[in-house]
């Protein structure tokens, strides 16, 4: 367990730019991080590759992964599945490599509260007029469309607090820093630290036993 | 209350390196941290000046600042009281600057039970040998004194797992850095960032309300 690489969600509102941030990060620290790849049981968008976007998989693939509890998470959208394979996390984290997941809120509270010791991270803009602007300088939505994105932001925005850090994505590479910065500092978590504990302990008491160390 | 500085427990077996760490924590970061001064009502040694070393008091006036309140914490060791002003601390805080205490675990505890949001810290060495070694090398302390201070060592590292962080002092330059980064990343915890998230709820509302923003 000791150099396992953690398990961590990136959540944040539409337009705060997750997945720039995390595209920033994985260049800036290769090797450190990984970014899950989702399965689902949509047909493939063009240019989207099997393995890399996603894991593409029929219905019935994709309920055998559900009950075979193959998956971290899953949940249907419309008339489709998307869930967290367990083995490229699993995989990945045993090389100490530390793996994101990219998914919303009830998806994220429910990882946690499976696995306590995931890092949850919120991504959020500068400002609402900040989003705003970004979402419509996008050019392809429509204004409703903006509304209907920060109308979904204002819901998500009720659990926040159920996140244990919030990082503002203003300059993107000091928010890539930020974000690297909170990671990196988790290992010395003294709920993670058991292992150091202990094997001070033991040594302590050999030498208070008069063992020659 | 948003840009205070934290309160911030430096704990650690005796021969960790507190001493040196905090000293070259602020030679770095000028201006951003600051070490608390201690009251006492022990006479000065050679060389210790008023309100550096100690704010040296009788014991009526340390009675009187008890009385008042006007004391994060104090304990009795023989016949002397020390304790932790907070008339230095608050000031500092509010200028922003984070506040260290270098306290025993006790004390620690104890603040973090009446001031639940401060940041405790526990400073190990890399291994025992490690730190038998260090205390020998003082030179000043005989096999008797080296024996005490790890068996008090063994009764604190019972209390290692309430501290927050536990960080292991090999290398100074790299454990200052630690340091640093832990203390950095506390400003993005969620349960820090109340006024950021209601910021971002009022102006969400605004927009959904079809305030121009």
């Amino acid at each position: 367990m000791k150099n396992d690489g953690l398990l961590i969600v990136l959540s944040g509102f539409s337009g705060s730019g997750k997945g720039t941030v995390m595209k920033r990060l994985m260049e800036k620290y290769p090797g450190e991080y990984a970014l899950s790849v989702s399965a689902t049981t949509r047909s493939p968008r063009e240019g989207e590759r099997e393995g890399i976007e996603y894991y593409f998989k029929t219905q019935d693939e994709f309920e055998e992964m559900i009950a075979n509890d193959e998956l971290l998470e899953y949940a249907r959208y419309v008339e489709h599945y998307y869930g967290t394979p367990k083995f490229y996390v699993e995989d990945k984290r045993r090389s100490g490599i530390h793996v994101f997941l990219e998914i919303e809120i009830q998806g994220a509270l429910k990882i946690k509260e499976k696995f306590p010791d995931t890092l949850l991270i919120f991504l959020v803009p500068p400002s609402i007029p900040e989003l705003a602007g970004r979402l419509r300088g996008r050019g392809t939505e429509s204004e409703d469309v903006v509304k209907a994105r920060l109308s979904q932001a204002r819901v998500e925005s009720g659990y926040m607090d159920r996140y244990d850090y919030i990082v503002v994505n203003d300059d993107l590479e000091m928010c890539v820093e930020q974000v690297h910065d909170i990671v990196q500092v988790q290992k010395f978590q003294a709920k993670r630290s058991t292992e150091l504990i202990s094997r001070l302990q033991h040594q302590l008491d050999d030498f208070l036993k008069g063992e020659n160390v």
